[in-house]
């Protein structure tokens, strides 16, 4: 029995599994935050909130029937049991990428990430990232420990390997991490601010890494904590929703394998519209990937 | 005895009703919402709110006693009673007019605006609507419901007759509604971000509509939910608190025969911003029209 | 397709409608609360605070697997239609009975009782009302409305003739509501603070009673806010949640056939407790009748 | 002009002046407050909240209506200024007494009610002070402060004179206020746990004091803070609203000339039921005495 | 450096480690909470709340200054680090018995009792626990983890031996858990609730216990959800403040050795009252044992 | 004894007073605050916050180590007693500027940047200030009171003398004071929105001010609420984060020798951003100046 069938599903889920074309995944896991714990009751908030929107998305002209996807519920995360929540996570995705399916995966805290992007790079060995972070993640380890949400983009690097990790967005981080950004890939800050700076952004990205496969992860928290204060550790100084989506949909030309929305914490946002913003986006990645 | 006299006022409400220019009516109705509810408490929200303000505007150079209003409370409307709802609030509305006032509506959700554009049409019947919104409530019906607040603008689309109904902001709708949109008027959304789209747009209506008798509708979440969380629905993506007042001061030519300020939802707002805001734009409408 | 079913399921729930004894239904519904509104979350919330509990009760020494139950989900109730909101409830409520089954409702405000005995009256002709509450609830309007959560009762009395309600726990009401007490049942209050007047009370009821059938409803409001801040109108001065389950304990002898619990609002309890609160009860229902 | 005519008025105040037995005041002063600061909003909040109450008192089968009452409104008290905000409610509550009228303040924190007993023990030099708090509030100074929250009860000590304060509830204070409450007076704490120590603690009260005119002051923390968590110390092991009242009523027979209810706080209280339990004192208070 | 000196220290702490007969360790862990995280923040919670009290305890009049004792600060615990965690707080409970002194652990989950049982029972192999819980702890593992908050009573009767848990106040847990506990122990629950009930266990425990040495650990939640919201999986029906005070006291004659207070969880509860209930338990533990 | 050592200090506080370069020195104070207390709490919220943030400043690439500051904890603020807590902060200055240091005080409510101003002063008799803040705090006195947080800047006026005060980002005042604040300095707010008009601001300030020492003070209700929710009164339409520090990094060829950030209120912000950003205003005020 599927107990996560008993779920609340994403707004416009499919029934019918054959016909997806992706798959939606929990992953409600926050046993290493190191902020504020509860981005565990992410996937299952930004369900919920989904109610509050359409089906339909203005931006693309487009409505989630048209793009069939199936909401198979949270994947079993053990409580603080780090290896076998990713393991388990990496086996549903192996699982939903070996019926021909992309994946969109509901953190959870960011770590879950490394997960999904193993479980992609076993099958697209020339995989890049695309991250859209507060933080750049790339430490090597935190207070000694190697699995952490701060050493996420670090472990996915040394997966990848150098120079296929485009960071966006990213204001925090120690000088070390500003310097191995340059080393991993390239990232984008500032110049997200304006209409040229997204567009130079993206011809640049989409020219570097042109047809090979992508992942796209964003961390809730690279949007300003005024738009997204529902996250463990919020930074000053994000990008506003339009911003963000406006980049989102610039980038369309590449080939998005796979996806995640991470480190929603509806414990500290008691209006909802970090989940809301969080289920817009997921809204708007089905329809325009 | 009028129970209502007992309420905290606006501040700078006038005591003296005959030499008030306009009336401020409470229409604390919540009854239809689909998501969270708790607008009923808005009108009076709003007033305690008034009081972290100045009564003097900066951007109009004009304090509230250079245009005197009478705030008189909040019109009965009983729980769950649609109807005797809007009809009592109507018939409030209808006594102003008679005394030759304006009105300036505090909701409660957006269907207490069919009642006053009612009371309106009935002596202006050439009567324009502008509408700052996230959504746009043009729905025929709603699970079966013809009086809701998903249906309000199409409700008021068939009192006002078609080509009479100006959006802005909208961000969120049915592929249908977007459709009506167009048939029942004239939207603008995205040229609100810039100066230059937001003086393109005040003066295509101010030269469509010229003198003709106009009422505004300011749904709260017309903004950005980190600028107004405290609403039913919130929609991620909306304009900046500056950008709807420059809007709003650009639209001064037209001729506000009556106003609101609707679905404040103070319950879903701890910080109280919210209702600072509505406050705020209470006081430049009054100040302004 | 019933939409309900991708709702959160109360802890234990079959899968099995044939195979169960009672079912389960939310009632979603708060358009005539005249306190603060919310209880249309009611019926999610406990579901998913039934997590935080075993399904094992020590007291009655039974697991829900051994008393099979179906939780069906959500009964459609369109947002402010209190006509339409009753009548699909009482039609959910006959279909059960027809089956053979037991209802057990999940409000909502207290006027979905209404709607529930209703449907039993028409079934069996000698019903009689046992009310735990803080509120008589027997006025026979509210600012000009029938159909009321402060009138629910006086409408079934209406439906089932003098003589019939046993209260339980009232503290608050008009006085011209205690003189309606005594013509219309029994109130039981201060004798239900000590283990002896439980005993009493229990006695009383069930001699009178006999084997006619019952219908139980709790109004959450009966505990102390201590226990229960989550609810519409809290009163002061209520039964611990001990004391509660003591007396319903005591009341096991009587031949229940239909049950609610009501004016869970979970809007206003950050702790989450009252929902555990209600969702225990609902367990302790289950086994014990 | 009077501001405070402007604002909610307690459930049933009286509009007549004239008529009315007593005069109800908000003191909303919290500069002292060494805890959390917002007892500032208590008596407006109590106001608010009296409404979800009925007028009707089943245990003293009166209503508001039998006992005329006027509520005046806030007395001015500019922030942060203790002197001048203790002078304007001795003035407040001169007025009253001068009118042949009862006073009733609603804190605001515990210091103005040595403003209070000030006013009334210039009328009344035989003056006794009954206090139910959790804290002892004899201390001499608080951090060098001669006037605080903490040392209220020391200056009321002072101006009475030794032998006429009697304290019920305390359950916090340092040694040496230990020793001085035997000295000012006399404490009851753990009896009111108990129905016989209840009455055996009135008993003692009323014998002393017989005829003698008595203040009664109520800090909210006497409560258990499950039971009035919107208070800015709360201290563990509380009565519950019902010994409380008890206790109150067992009272009835003394001559109360003032009164009050301070230290709600409903910036702590999200849930509403602090101020619902100080209304429902007030309530009590109003009809009992 | 030591990182743990820059923070709020315990009401009446010591600077004087040598002198200091206890030790206060905090010990910040939620990694395997399966309810909702957050009871790392207990142990600061619990310092910054005792300010609200005061060093002297009328119960046992009792100052602070006369049972010295020493905040050593928090342990280090790696985010997500279930075995490290708690490696490190045994290690700093081994310390602090060499240097002769007791332990006083503040949880943090129920999991770090385990570490401080394992470090005193290598001391004193004779060790008997007695426990205050709404849960029975007792599974064996919990969604196939071995040390999990649910199953940490299990560890420590593996470790100790049959016969030597004495549980107070479970309310909650399977019917094997229910069989256990009568194998591995004794339980008292229904009997706390009168003065009778409680003299009669403690007479039983210390009877049986005699001379040999204690660990006292105390779930939060063993109190009742109104006296103490903060805490991961309210279970309604708990101990009063003052029940629980009471039944401890009457355990003085025991010699406790180590103690804690764990599943404090201040993210819910903004009242702050069970951080406060928490830290006059510990003040009280301090003075009685 | 030190008591304040106790504390959390702020994110790489340095333990050497002597090698420190500046002093950071908190200021709990909101006794004189007309909208909600609780900025008291700021200076502990900050610190706490700043937890969540890297030592390193991408903007500026530095980190806290190379700027060596000393937090010395929060200056004795009686409660309540607006004379002795600012002579106690006065006199903190002093000793700070006596001893060669900067100081950055942390507040509390704007009244005490009339401390640290007076303190300057009386070294720098050519003292200059520049204000971010959404209010003028210009009045002359304050519901009578001469010393208010809505007074601040004109006490600061009449020490400082006219020309010296630079306002930046003031959205509200009454008349009276939008026509001193041509008086007494020179205000810059809607040209704040643009790069450009932030550059010609910090030029027209330059040139102006030339080597004169400056004194910085931060009202965080400068910036919009949205960002900053968690202040007493809220002004809607104020900068974002990323305006603010742009505009201060533009001012960086000035002397500053004191800042503050004030006017902080954790009470008011669950979500804990307000706090953040404050903290990352302090990290770039001492990496910046």
């Amino acid at each position: 029995m599927d107990l996560s069938m008993d779920r609340v599903r994403f707004l416009g889920s499919s029934h019918d599994y054959a016909a997806a074309h992706k798959v939606l995944l929990g992953a409600p896991m926050d046993w290493t935050s190191s902020g504020r714990p509860g981005s565990r009751f992410g996937p299952q908030s930004v369900r919920t909130a989904s109610e509050l929107l359409e089906e339909y998305s203005p931006a693309l002209d487009r409505e989630l029937a048209e793009a069939p996807f199936f909401d198979s519920g949270d994947v079993l995360m053990p409580f603080g049991d780090v290896e076998t929540s990713l393991n388990n996570l990496e086996a549903a995705c192996s699982r939903a990428i070996q019926d021909g399916k992309g994946v969109l995966v509901l953190g959870g805290e960011h770590l879950v990430t490394v997960a999904a992007v193993k479980a992609l790079h076993r099958v697209y060995s020339d995989l890049q990232v695309i991250q859209f972070d507060a933080h750049a993640d790339l430490r090597d380890d935190y207070l000694g420990q190697k699995l952490s949400h701060a050493t996420a983009m670090r472990r996915i690097c040394e997966i990848l390997g150098p120079g296929r990790l485009w960071q966006f967005g990213v204001r925090s981080g120690t000088r070390e991490e500003y310097a191995l950004m340059r080393k991993f890939g390239m990232g984008f800050a500032d110049c997200l601010l304006t209409d040229e700076g997204r567009s130079g952004a993206a011809e640049t990205v989409i020219k570097a890494v042109g047809s090979r496969p992508v992942y796209l992860t964003i961390d809730i928290d690279v949007l300003d904590p005024g738009a997204a204060p529902g996250t463990g550790t919020p930074e000053p100084g994000g990008l506003s929703f339009l911003d963000l989506t406006d980049i989102l949909m610039k980038l369309r030309p590449l080939r998005m394998v796979g996806m995640d929305v991470v480190e929603v914490n509806p414990m500290l946002d008691a209006s909802g519209r970090t989940s809301v913003a969080a289920a817009k986006l997921v809204r708007e990645l089905l329809l325009a990937f």
